[in-house]
């Protein structure tokens, strides 16, 4: 069970001791971190809107400029400042308003320094809450935050919110900036398909979309999503989790050329040679150590060309698939501002080292509930596609896998719009003045 | 002037003379022709519901399966056998529902055999109007059609109906089409720039969209629509129409860097060296005799890792931009369905050899009116950006650019969706029975 900390107790002193004066509530530290998403800012609304509500007990929420770097180098934006609109615009703004960051702390052992950084400057700036949105690694920097402050004498409170494109999360039914992802890759997929189908006789017969997706292919396994009973539609797609074969690969491709006039291949920049080395490896590696890819597109096209003399086109979303915004899953919006949400809520209930999680109640209807994860079994766990989400074949999504994602998928949510664009949101980034003196080097 | 022809006298006979059998109406004959966009279907939906509220002139409205290649070999497509509902359901599907092809007809001395086939297949077929619905080639084929057709003693009035992504038909404003495209590259730029913005910090700096656009930059140009006084955004663009000075881009973008922190360049698939040789240049060729080109995006994030040794991302849209019903521009739609309206109209006028244009009345509010160009002035010509659409330094639009171009993009028109996806119909496509003998090699 979550550990019950002071947030809770003192609620109990302040109200039998009404008649004393108060002391300032703690302040929250917000920040956001790695890729960002479609709707990682409709967390972030769901955590200030939130805490807005609670300033007896929630002073202000002070978010890290960049993400977690903006905590080491004391650069913190004053939320208060942030007009309700803008906190209300958020929820349609994709990207990480705040600034994100790719750093990954190292671990206690190999950087003490940095974590003790920390906690100095939540000491500094009254923090008591530390509501971190991110992945598995940022995960695993939450549940330190939380030890270390312990151990250090200035509890705080860290409560994780989910966040990955990838939806590699464990324990939680899916990750926020998941089904918004997979609406884009679906509906895009379908859109271009339906393209190839009507060129084909005489053009293009092999339409390729490299998508997201390094280790786990549930973006990939979106492109699938794209074809319906009612809507069907030739599809292959290139997991990262099932080893590339280039022969079967081109012999379902002629296949399917021969019987529907066209295909599209849907490939993972993650897919992978035999030997392991990714179709698109460029060689360079990213701040996590990561190789960084793109362009297993090219690889693919090119063999169809050499090998079928299929003439074919390719694409590559990149940044447009997760950055998506105008093409968000309504379900997927709900549900991080309901993170969001929840991780405030959690904190006032005096939970610490603990992520809100969506547990799925139903498929039809769709129906969830909050659910609350242990740090402990989040930090660092990557969730791959269970094998039974993939055709024997290697090349689809079973029906299992379809009845787990359409749901993630369901229903729209339009930004507003001005002479025909999206009208995002841009914060004012006030910086809390500092308190500490020197500057920290990262 | 517009020459008139048998339709509008033979209306005066038929009323003068009602007691008399009517002669059976004439059919019409619809194609689409050369790459599809998310709003080309609008245009048929115009001819085919407009020609549905004139039994009395116009028979059935056959399609030609695959475009021309339809009329050629007599695969054409009764579009009576639709019902209504996916008539209208056109109006929001993307692509080319009957089938679109590459396939330009040679001229009237290298292949009259061609032409005087279609002729046949339209006498066999009783068709007397020829709408076809394309780019500069296909204005081309139209009018020759329609002077044969006269020498040939079946005379068929010829209307083209204006499509191009690339917005490079003269006289029309603008090409139903376009604005779709430009809508879509507008706000996946604008959302790619925020996702980059957010994680320039640590990570990318530069972020590359490769675009449509062989020779004329119009849809590069909508990349600059991302940025608006209110959203600025600090981007580049790359239009075919200047010639390509790596080292003034580089200066360019490593200025933008150092002074936003990140940027965003939106590269033309034309975009080419000093020497005339595309960035993207692969070898191959398209029935059209076009270079095949996909790849400029990769160069330039060679050139920006290897000079700036600026991290970058890069995407190529291909197909998704041209296939983007999901964010289609309402004035888009609207324009289309009307150009297929009046194409019909113009016709039952007894007008021939023309296209219905678009003219812009006012920039704000956006009014346009219903005009008329004749085929010769339209085939085989390509509008060009006009050199002061580009700012000086080549790497921006200017504000009459904007002023021209922000009309195009306004309104949303989304499709119905069903469990998250977009409901696009696909026609039935029952055939016409064949009339003639023997086969049509192409």
């Amino acid at each position: 069970m979550p550990k019950k900390t002071s947030a809770k107790k003192s609620k109990k002193k302040t109200s039998a001791r009404a008649s004393k004066p108060k002391a300032a509530p703690k302040n929250a530290f917000y920040a956001q971190s790695g890729g960002v998403t479609a709707v990682i800012n409709a967390s972030a609304c769901g955590v200030i809107e939130t805490a807005r509500k609670h300033k007896n007990k929630i002073g202000k929420v002070y978010a890290g400029r960049n993400g977690i770097i903006g905590a080491l180098t004391e650069d913190l934006i004053d939320t208060s400042k942030e007009s309700a609109t803008t906190i209300r615009g958020l929820r349609h703004t994709p990207s990480g308003a705040f600034g994100s960051c790719r750093y990954k702390l190292k671990s206690l052992e190999q950087n003490r320094r940095e974590y003790e950084r920390l906690i100095e400057v939540f000491k500094a700036h009254n923090i008591g809450y530390f509501f971190y949105n991110g992945g598995g690694d940022s995960a695993d920097t939450c549940l330190k935050v939380s030890q270390l402050s312990e151990t250090m004498g200035y509890p705080i409170q860290a409560i994780h919110v989910p966040k990955t494109v990838d939806n590699d999360l464990p324990i939680t039914d899916n990750c926020p900036g998941f089904g918004s992802v997979a609406k884009y890759i679906a509906v895009s997929t379908r859109e271009a398909s339906f393209d190839v189908a009507s060129m084909a006789k005489t053009s293009t017969k092999v339409f390729i979309v490299e998508v997201m997706g390094r280790h786990a292919g549930w973006i990939a396994a979106a492109g699938g999503l794209a074809s319906t009973d009612d809507t069907p539609i030739p599809t292959i797609i290139l997991f990262p989790e099932v080893q590339f074969d280039q022969k079967k690969f081109l012999a379902r491709v002629d296949e399917m050329v021969k019987k529907h006039g066209y295909c599209t291949v849907v490939v993972s920049e993650g897919v992978h040679w035999p030997d392991g080395r990714f179709l698109a490896d460029t060689g360079l590696k990213d701040a996590f150590g990561h190789a960084q890819l793109g362009g297993a597109a090219t690889v693919i096209a090119g063999m169809i060309q050499s090998e079928l003399k299929l003439k074919n086109h390719w694409a590559v979303a990149d940044y447009l698939q997760r950055a998506a915004r105008h093409i968000a899953s309504k379900a997927d919006v709900d549900m991080a501002y309901a993170m969001g949400k929840a991780a405030v809520e959690f904190a006032l209930k005096g939970h610490n080292s603990v992520m809100p999680t969506i547990d799925r109640v139903s498929n039809k209807p769709f129906k969830w509930k909050v659910g609350m994860a242990s740090l402990s079994k989040v930090a660092n766990v990557e969730k791959m596609m269970p094998n039974d989400f993939i055709t024997k074949d290697g090349f689809g999504i079973t029906k299992k896998c379809r009845d787990y994602m359409e749901p993630l998928i369901k229903g729209e949510d339009y930004p507003p719009y001005k002479d025909g664009m999206p009208q995002y949101v841009r914060i004012k980034g006030v910086a809390v003045p500092k308190k500490l003196k020197g500057k920290f080097e990262l």
